[in-house]
């Protein structure tokens, strides 16, 4: 028997940082989060994930631990390792986060999108497996993404493909926070869906789809155009990258029962009839899509590393 | 000296059908067209996609011919070699194309979407040498276009990725072919700018132009909105494949003088500031993008051939 290599996936995020020890099978050895020192800067976050990542690395024992795959929310520059302009994280401005943290490990780091690194997860460890051709949604706070087309995780330029929330879907419609108007996220992340249900007297988006569970018609009637504006972009995307499967994860997940059915009316009724009948399915991996993701990463070499 | 290799490109349009003799190095060595028997029925038009191939082959003399490439207007399922319902031309409904062609001719047969090839003969002749991440548009009746990514054509399920006309830009917006509201080419295609043209008084959208060169200020006005348009989709582009450059091919590139600032300055005010620098140029192939893109995927076997 050969024993399986281990991978440290970190995933930071502007609220969380999480930490996991993967193995080469996608299964979680050890696995910690705290709450990311976002406004204290760069140095503090840098702290932050050296000493997530040393505690996960401890149940390792005597095993080598093959690197650290680091994702992070966009816009990055992955090929030359940088955070570009990180809203959500003081100090997160044209810093090289790869060479910093590998100035701190005893590992080789990997960095990553977060959305691109959970497409990786769930292609290979999620819903996504065996497929050639996927298109994974990530539905939060903003909306992010991930494409694998011919059997190939799409980069792009810099790293920097795949931002699906800045798509505009309505060049009249509401103010995004890129400063654009109608940004596919403006209409449809998580967020939007939150104050739209707070204008509506319920406390949140997870709040609202309890009250649809129970029949509410006010609810219900929020949630369908909220499905329809998902669906608007989800099908701009099936027309752009032609994939067999829709994987959507994220916070907005918990949702996904009661967005399914207004998603797939969208998909039949304005999608061009041969790309129809492809199915939208919730992500496998729920909140560990990106910490298995980035580590399978660093197992199958995708990607630069310092 | 090697002799170079030889093969037979074809771009059959709804209007004309075009066939060349092409060289490796991109060169054309015989050329020739007709009006496409778009009426006619299935067996005519394969009828003279057979002769012009005979016709343009003959050029070759004693020289061998290594396949023929054929591109045509999607949605096409070129895996299966078929294409399954071109709008412009009568019996192209599930129609075994590639099959049907290969019984006719003495060379293995290659099926391509029109666009996704002229991104190819861009890619390795045109604008676009030597970039690994480039996005192609064409404007003329509709919008299509194809996309390099990580040094690769991409081709998504079924080959019927990047149909970028048909991302939906607006949901209220004017009724697309297609029959959803507000996608892209029904907002700025050729035809749209011809129909934006006559409702103003001029011929179409070429006299536009001209008349936008002599200073008319309607005209300078009407090409104003029209590049905005057109800009609004290119940001989009620039988001989700990230490419270094973007290359404007089709009917429409006659005007890109004329559109190319608008379209810039469309990018410089919405673009997410890291894609702010993508340049956007005019087709370097012209009219033969297509014709010397499915030669050069024969040389380098790209796709599924009969």
């Amino acid at each position: 028997m050969t024993a399986s290599r281990l991978a440290i996936g970190v995933d930071l995020g502007g609220t969380r940082l999480r930490a996991a020890l993967v193995a080469e099978d996608g299964s979680i050895l050890r696995r910690t989060e705290t709450a990311t020192l976002s406004a204290s800067g760069a140095d503090a976050v840098l702290e932050q994930i050296e000493t997530l990542a040393r505690q996960v690395a401890r149940a390792a024992g005597a095993r080598p631990v093959c690197g650290l795959g680091l994702c992070a929310p966009g816009p990055l520059d992955t090929e030359a390792g940088k955070a570009l302009s990180t809203p959500t994280i003081a100090g997160f401005t044209d810093l090289p986060l790869r060479t910093l943290l590998a100035g701190r490990v005893p590992w080789p780091v990997l960095l990553e999108n977060d959305a691109i690194a959970a497409t990786y997860g769930e292609w290979r460890f999620g819903a996504g497996r065996g497929s050639n051709n996927l298109v994974y949604v990530t539905i939060s706070t903003g909306i992010g993404g991930g494409a694998v087309v011919d059997g190939r995780l799409l980069h792009g330029r810099k790293g920097m493909a795949t931002h699906f929330g800045h798509m505009i879907i309505d060049p009249d419609g509401p103010v995004c926070s890129c400063g654009n108007r109608g940004c596919w996220e403006a209409f449809a992340s998580g967020s939007a869906l939150d104050r739209q249900a707070r204008k509506s007297g319920y406390d949140n988006a997870e709040n609202l789809f309890a009250a649809a569970r129970t029949g509410d018609s006010t609810a219900i009637e929020i949630i369908s155009t909220a499905a329809n504006l998902l669906g608007v972009g989800l099908v701009n995307l099936l027309h752009l990258y032609s994939p067999e499967i829709m994987i959507l994860g994220g916070g907005l997940a918990h949702g996904f029962d009661r967005l399914a059915g207004g998603i797939q009316d969208c998909i039949e009724s304005t999608a061009m009839p041969p790309f129809r009948d492809v199915p939208v399915v919730a992500a496998g991996l729920a909140g560990n899509s990106g910490l298995i993701g980035i580590a399978a990463m660093v197992f199958d070499r995708q990607g630069n590393v310092s």
